[in-house]
């Protein structure tokens, strides 16, 4: 076990995971539209020797624009910047499989794993909400489950795609005038529920075959589809038995998919608030609170629950009777998360506000760099965590106080890596095998 | 007219647009899969201060891979990692109105333009050939006419979302908490025949308002979308008379259309065969032709010509009673096009392919730099054209020759800039204006 090692995600937003960041003196307001800005927190990740950096996403203006930052770089188009600007660290683009096509998503994902030698990743979203349905031609979001099935198909599809090439397709033989070999061509013939893909791909097969498979949703669909598909699952949960408990029956269901369960890295997402003593991170704590515009949290927090305009009340509970997460079709996983952290904590709505306002759900957690590195050091060697999804509070200042102060922390207690060494691929920096063909039959024997 | 500038787009295509220039010891029959190579391919063009890079595509592999480099990265995400790598130059990426979502795809290029600092273009392409349907669900491809009324759909949807915000949406007032005005976003609330598009994009509108938009068909449904929509256009014309009866003729129905004819920009293709004695641009060529592997292009003229398998003769004519352009749903003036340039100069079928290999129905042009510089001259100065689509037949050493010894003579001719100077987006590079935003009211008079 002692070369077990933690893997660490940095999850880029804006001027950070706070929902107030932006209200700081230090942040800058149009930073969600600034490569530079996105360039300047990539290459503090990279000499904090991360594995990745992650972009969320969905094809939809939150409402509404008066609150905090909106709209944002499209994520593969930012992170494929972001490679040229980068060496080592891992790229992974949140996309949506309700709104795009196999044959066009699958191609950008593989011009991105070959532009920066193999280190894309796919963050797979099945995308809730009427308003990104809208924007896609429907009148209202597909079901859950009918979500989560076009899902399976489209990675099907995708994987059929990527592997279409076999990787010693091209012959380059030009004395004979022979660039290609068709017999190592394998176009998918897919003709399914969701989609009809005939040909092969026009990219060949990338250095890591295909992206890094990425998944976020923690729902009962959710947690089928990442046994079957995932490599790395992102996780909001906010207490060690919770995430023991997730970790627990994620790696029992990969196990029972006919998968190895060290083939999927659980991830959960820590918002970090240091300070140099517990009295300054509370502090810096308490400062974002009182930047939270409560009015707009209400308002978020009836969407989220589904209630009506104007039903909660600032200081008092959550109102009895909201209806169970099987009767919810949106995020099915962030609703139960943040329905019962209210009744665990016994939180007034303002509380809860103050609460989610820091990382919308994932566990904060505000003390000093040793204080973090033990937090992550519990959850990492008591079977709650392969690594974590680190969400700083403010960007870039949290990252760097994060890469400065924690990171070295968990080298010196040999929990974390010192250098990027010989490792290429995003694949292999998370410690997993490149995959295989599925077309590819077993060599003939020698003669 | 002393004012009037040439302007001129290099035409990327993996090691060259002659077919055979993969064969070519000088070449690397992996540059399409090389950012490397294409890094290099655009710092060679904005040495020598072209206008723009453009880069074709369809999204399916061209059968087959004997022949010739099939395959490319995906315009969009090569152009976002060449737009880091460059500082002036503009990226035109060619995008299909049949296999993309409005909303993913104007996405994706605010956010180049974003990232560019105001430098994409969009080669707007309606996608010819049932290859690329099958690869989308369909069986056949869509009708020449449906495939336009789809596009000029989705260019009204795509601008509508562009224009979503306003340019000063952004308040960014912290001390009010206030981040935004909503009363600046505009909802397309679109419903059609083809899209529905309810909300606003979720990036906020770019330097160049939308990307520059460009158009290549000239079909008559071709020519009717680029008098309406188009800002430049790359067109393949064989002779002088030609090229200023498709001019003339373009900026007439772009006058009828409402517009200042001076904001379309004609620009013909010129496949440049670079020789410091005419004899040597000549043996050039010939050494191009020897590359050629007829038995390919007999297969791929039968292609274009909707003939049957072993229907040519490589010694022979074309067969006579081949269809109108009327009865053809795929490339429709690209057919005409080769049929008539094969009639006009009684060529074999041998010869067409030695033709057309050099630049599939581009204009070849074997000269010394000052021949090359007095066809642009003549062209441009005859009503022919407003710049060109440079082709080199091999890449980059083509592309080298152009700017080293053509650009020069131009610029001392005084029909191309000596430097970029002060104007920044590829509009401005083009001399056309910025786009007015579609929901903007005139302000309200002073009180």
């Amino acid at each position: 076990m002692t070369e077990r090692k933690l893997h660490l995600n940095a999850f880029l937003m804006n001027t950070g995971h706070h929902e107030a960041s932006w209200r700081l003196p230090e942040s800058d307001p149009y930073a969600h539209v600034d490569l530079q800005h996105h360039v300047r927190l990539a290459r503090i990740a990279e000499r904090g020797t991360f594995d990745s950096l992650f972009l969320a996403d969905g094809p939809q203006l939150w409402s509404n624009l008066a609150q905090r930052p909106a709209g944002a770089l499209e994520p593969l188009t930012l992170l494929t910047a972001l490679a040229t600007a980068t060496e080592h660290i891992g790229l992974i683009a949140t996309a949506s499989t309700s709104y795009n096509s196999p044959y066009n998503l699958a191609r950008k994902f593989a011009s991105l794993d070959i532009i920066s030698g193999g280190r894309a990743g796919w963050n797979i979203v099945t995308t809730a909400g009427a308003e990104a349905a809208r924007n896609f031609g429907l009148d209202a979001e597909p079901a859950h489950a009918e979500r989560y099935a076009r899902a399976a198909e489209f990675l099907d599809v995708a994987r059929k795609l990527w592997d279409s090439w076999e990787d010693d397709a091209i012959v380059a033989d030009k004395a004979a005038g022979v660039w290609g070999d068709d017999s190592k061509i394998h176009p998918p013939r897919h003709r399914g529920r969701y989609f009809g893909v005939e040909g092969a791909l026009n990219v060949p097969r990338t250095p890591q075959g295909y992206p890094l498979l990425v998944q976020a949703g923690s729902s009962e669909d959710g947690k089928a589809f990442a046994a079957r598909y995932a490599e790395a699952v992102f996780t909001a949960q906010q207490t060690l038995a919770d995430a023991q408990a997730f970790y627990a029956d994620l790696k029992s269901r990969t196990r029972r998919a006919g998968r190895d369960p060290g083939h999927l890295k659980v991830l959960p997402g820590i918002v970090p608030v240091l300070g140099s003593t517990e009295a300054e991170a509370r502090a810096a704590e308490q400062l974002l609170a009182e930047h939270i515009v409560y009015d707009h949290g209400v308002l978020r927090l009836e969407r989220l629950l589904q209630l009506p305009s104007h039903t909660l009340e600032l200081d008092a509970p959550l109102p009895d009777g909201l209806p169970p997460e099987s009767a919810v079709e949106g995020a099915k996983s962030r609703y139960t998360l943040v329905v019962e952290l209210a009744r665990r904590e016994r939180l007034t709505v303002r509380q809860l506000i103050t609460r989610l306002g820091g990382g919308r759900g994932h566990l904060t957690f505000a003390g000093t760099p040793e204080q973090v590195a033990d937090q992550i050091e519990t959850w990492f060697t008591q079977g709650a965590a392969d690594g974590f999804n680190i969400m700083p509070p403010v960007l870039p200042s949290g990252l760097d106080a994060f890469v400065e102060h924690v990171v070295p922390l968990l080298r010196a207690r040999g929990l974390f890596r010192d250098a990027y060494g010989p490792r290429r691929t995003l694949r292999e920096r998370y410690g997993l095998p490149r995959p295989a063909n599925q077309y590819l039959t077993p060599a003939p024997a020698l003669a």
